[in-house]
């Protein structure tokens, strides 16, 4: 029986509609994607956004998943009406762009490009930059994005360390787990980069606590979660020049108000949500690919643990 | 008989003193360093820098190689007196640096970097680059720092095509020589790296004609010699918007003079020639494994070719 896919996040049906029949095309496979869902239980999978109106998933009796288009699922999987196999996108474009964003934004402050781009004096100061093996780089989250930026990095020979909550087996990236190594994995790192995911545990993870871990004159860039930084504590650090600079890309509100203090800091440098775009194209042939699992009782891609809540 | 060699640029001897004599005992070499040559029939081998007040090599009779401390040799490959092997300086750190500079320039051209850093209108306009697959990247260079430019950027997944005047057998690398095909090389790059020597047939090789060639709004980064850019004609391009943005790192009259037309064009950013630095460290191992391989009668790594003058 051809499977019933409900794409329930209608403002991205016109960027989606093409490239999801294309996807399910190359995959061989037939799909009857609808837009509504009149009938809850004659729905298989539920193509979601968190933008979606869709709160309550208990009509939805026969869906053997619910695919989200975003990479971060913290809107959607503390919802207690949501017993269904839940995945997240893992989009080899976005990870591609996420990695151009951090691997850009490091070598921006390793070089020290800011003096350039601005310089009314035409100050000639030819000094060059350290090595980038002299550069210590920590990665706060080692999932696709976390790797992906770290192996790049190390690639430059920066030498990288990256941190997660829990423990992961990575033959390549020194890789480091649990609250009590974070204060090594802090100490020494003159850049820090955020990709781990929003969850009660990592809510705030950077703070005055773990600030102060860091050398005199560290660099924050942020391309995860608006909610990773304790937004009063950077400030101050920023304020007291103990942290360098911070660039961030996510924010609690977004777009940030205009009269954020982040937006007039003179060692702030706001990017508006751009690090990670998902693109249409490879994010359906991740739906199709999952779809098509689904329908094979294979295994799906990217399956959310509720516990961790990533 | 214990190896003479003659270092003959002074101005580096604090710099270069102990880690010489570091890499020479590494190499188990032992060599008798001089900072004067009052008989140059005695020396062996010359350490040379283009800053050396030395131009006279014909008293230089037992030399067996002159060996630079720099990767380039213009100043030193037309000299008539110079009939002993050169050897240009080819530095693992000095290629790397170079290949943060050019990976951190075309990132932040490719990622719009500019309008973030500076943003007095706290614009928020979510619009993520173009993924690196669809940007385009022309090298002109295929030398040690051109490959490694490249293998760097085609790691981020941008589509690289290298030129060189004569041909590379490269297997990782698209690689084009010869002058036919560098118009297929520029046609469609948006940004061009500048890697080649300095030799007569390359210098103003970017000109009215070849920048013709590239697509509007495409970028210059030179990270190599002044001489390669017809500046007047780069800056009638700049100013015709046909050409997006120049970075540029080393010029024809260094420091750059301050009434330059590049310090006042908003769409120049000037480096003060800090793309590259030599490891004092790293070249003085190239040092020794150079009259290493002399002693041992083995052939010297990185010999320039005199007739190709690089």
């Amino acid at each position: 029986m051809t499977p019933r896919a409900y794409f329930a996040a209608p403002a991205l049906w016109d960027r989606y509609r093409e490239p999801l029949f294309a996807a399910f095309a190359q995959a061989g496979l037939e799909v009857d994607l609808v837009v509504d869902a009149p009938d809850p239980a004659s729905i298989d999978y539920i193509i979601y956004a968190p933008s979606a109106a869709l709160q309550d998933f208990s009509p939805f009796t026969r869906t053997k998943a619910v695919l989200s288009l975003w990479a971060g699922v913290e809107r959607i999987v503390g919802n207690a009406t949501l017993t269904q196999p839940l995945c997240r996108m893992v989009d080899t474009a976005l990870t591609e762009g996420m990695t151009a964003w951090i691997v850009g934004h490091v070598l921006r402050h390793h070089l020290g490009m800011d003096r350039h781009i601005v310089n009314p004096a035409r100050d000639w100061v030819p000094v060059s930059p350290p090595a980038t093996r002299d550069r210590p780089v920590a990665i706060l989250g080692l999932g696709a994005l976390g790797q992906a930026a770290a192996r790049a990095l190390m690639g430059l020979h920066f030498p990288v360390r990256g941190w997660s909550r829990s423990p992961k087996n990575l033959a390549d990236i020194p890789a480091f787990s649990g609250p009590e190594s974070l204060r090594e994995v802090l100490t020494g790192a003159e850049i820090v980069v955020l990709l781990l995911p929003k969850t009660d545990e990592t809510e705030n993870i950077l703070n005055a606590a773990t600030l102060a871990m860091l050398p005199r004159g560290a660099v924050i860039l942020n391309p995860g979660r608006g909610a990773l930084i304790d937004d009063a504590a950077l400030l101050a650090a920023l304020d007291a020049g103990r942290i360098g600079h911070a660039t961030l890309d996510v924010f609690r509100t977004e777009p940030l108000p205009r009269d954020h203090p982040y937006w007039s800091h003179r060692n702030v440098t706001v990017t508006p949500h751009i690090a990670a775009e998902t693109s249409a194209v490879s994010a359906s042939m991740v739906i199709a690919e999952n779809i098509r699992r689904g329908e094979a009782g294979l295994p799906f891609l990217h399956l959310v643990d509720r516990r961790r809540g990533y």
